[in-house]
């Protein structure tokens, strides 16, 4: 998995049926420091997820082992709300 | 998934018999700003794009879970058309 | 999927055994505009392909649906030549 | 798989419920000399890893095949920990 | 596949319990110059590779067709021994 910050929302009208009522959401990665590194995912959200909230997001196949996702072509979901996490002792992020 | 403008379309005549009735679209990736990466796929379309859509696109094995490429060898595909998605509060893109 | 002009060919007697009868070639990676990326993979070959031609190949599980590696500890497959693609309506390689 | 040091601990209370009792470990990647990457993952823990351990790890449908992330979305696993790993006969990493 | 040179061995009495018996080595992956580029994988050796030969391997769920392999937490084998190579008609490496 990889930390990711909720950056917007997006909106898709005509798509593979299957996907009906997924909410997608634009993340911005993270790296363990708590900085933007410049990737990106748009990702199915199965946790309810807000903007600007602090996630971990699986991809591949992983993206598709939720009750929401489950075989449908989704290959990357938020699937925890971070609260904290440390690196070296230190608290790096706090919800 | 990631964020793709169709830029072109792919012809292929000899190919996996399996793959025949597909239409391969030349994807240009985009980043969040709508600009281009540099990157690109090509993507079987499963919800008929045209060229300069904006569209989202999954790679893997879940390009392979919708109807038209179940167990079809390929790995990247259009699975739905962009109408606007928004970073920060702000629209970055409308169709 | 990605583009690549198959550069050449490889030989590998020692291997999995469900891999015999195999035929492995070398893939340069290819971008849209027909230039080489400095990637490369080998690949099986589903479709006949010769050295110099221009090809789609897929990777990871996907690689794995077309008759010859189904099932195989394969991990990119040439399922496609291609004939031609053009891109923002110009045509930029023609067999 | 590739190598890492256990870095440090993240706690998530609100996830995909199949995720609850899994252990979350932040991993410095880490190359065959032993040194930092940059790159990092979050991985389940199913080895009993402590922080500053050196470890491997697998992503993709391969971290679903311990018993502890068995069908969940998990990505990336933590499935041993390194004694000892050699390159050009020199040690390079002893526990 | 990519190509690789076998550039050392890993032991990891720790883990996860149906790795017991495989073998994993440390390979260097190679361009198709037979150049470093400096990347590596710990792959499971399916095949009985020595330290310094070429290997091809192969990653992702493709890792786990091979009899050694299936089932397991494995995400990279060395699934071939490569005897030789050709690019543009040139051998590039001969066993």
């Amino acid at each position: 998995m990889l930390l990711g910050r909720v950056a917007g929302t997006l909106v898709a009208s005509r798509k593979e049926e299957t996907l009906e009522g997924l909410k997608f959401l634009v993340v911005r990665q993270l790296d363990v420091d708590n900085e933007d590194t410049g990737g990106y995912v748009v990702a199915a959200d199965a946790v309810g997820a807000g903007v600007g909230e602090v996630v971990l997001y699986a991809t591949g196949s992983s993206a598709r082992q939720t009750v929401l996702t489950h075989n449908r072509p989704c290959d990357a979901v938020i699937m925890a709300i971070v609260d904290t996490w440390e690196v070296g002792g230190t608290e790096v992020w706090h919800k």
